[in-house]
């Protein structure tokens, strides 16, 4: 493969990542879309980072909105993935018809069945190519047993521990 | 789990991540960390990010340097891991003696066996907590067959995938 866009998109679909659900709520209006490019930032203060393209609706909304909750999906959750991500159509048109929701002390909304949500406060925000690099303190974190959904070479799975 | 800082922790552990070696050369010094914080930006143009703690020798290195190379390990490679995390102690006291090197466009160097390699010229670098956020335009990617090295619930792992 000879071109650098093609090589780099072909090297990150080798690459697996835990599959995230990230929402926002407030005066931007509420809105969701599925990511892997999520990761933790720091412990100190504990913070978090999501890389989402300028153009998806959920940009503007988590500028206006100053919040996002990162929902971790759990091994499984591939319908929430899908809506989320457009790849398949909700009932009603409504993407949070699918999932249960409470609304987080940021004000974004909380998927009540995630592996792991981090609530988080929007922080800082920076333009990078095509897409803005959200990074957000987090105000609260709930924790549930299981293993994460993943995704990589174009497909979805989940983790093998050797400790199993 | 009351604390905010150990739920965080908690939540971070459930989820899944590729393991690299991030690696720099230059005035500053040679250099190399594993990471997990690593996450793709924008395709266009091609650009990745990795989170690295400031007090690491790496980091001041990366800015010294205005370079870094992600070698994304594959399944198996945990010694490689374990060595660039300063978990283990590399023969000769040199952690570049484990593994086959050479040297990225960048100037930095670049791990012959790695699942992937994304070589970077620092674009941008952002302070937040204890940490930096590294972004950085990939010159050039290398891609080879296999699965990546994954690590999560405190223990490495590989992706087990749906469509298998």
């Amino acid at each position: 493969m000879t071109d650098a866009r093609d090589s780099f998109l072909e090297g990150m679909s080798r690459s697996a990542a835990s599959v995230s659900v990230v929402t926002t709520d407030g005066p931007g209006g509420r809105g969701g879309v599925t990511v892997s490019s999520m990761t933790s930032v720091s412990a100190d203060p504990p913070t978090m980072l999501v890389c989402i393209n300028c153009d998806a609706r959920s940009s503007s909304r988590i500028l206006e909105n100053d919040n996002f909750c990162i929902n971790l999906l759990r091994e499984g959750q591939t319908e929430l993935s899908d809506v989320f991500a457009a790849l398949s159509d909700p009932p009603g048109g409504d993407k949070f018809a699918v999932g249960e929701w409470t609304k987080g002390e940021s004000g974004a909304p909380i998927l009540q069945t995630a592996l792991v949500t981090f609530d988080c406060r929007l922080t800082d925000s920076h333009h990078s190519g095509s897409h803005f690099i959200f990074v957000g303190e987090v105000l609260k974190t709930t924790v549930a047993d299981g293993k994460p959904l993943i995704y990589g070479s174009r497909s979805y799975g989940f983790p093998q521990y050797h400790t199993e």
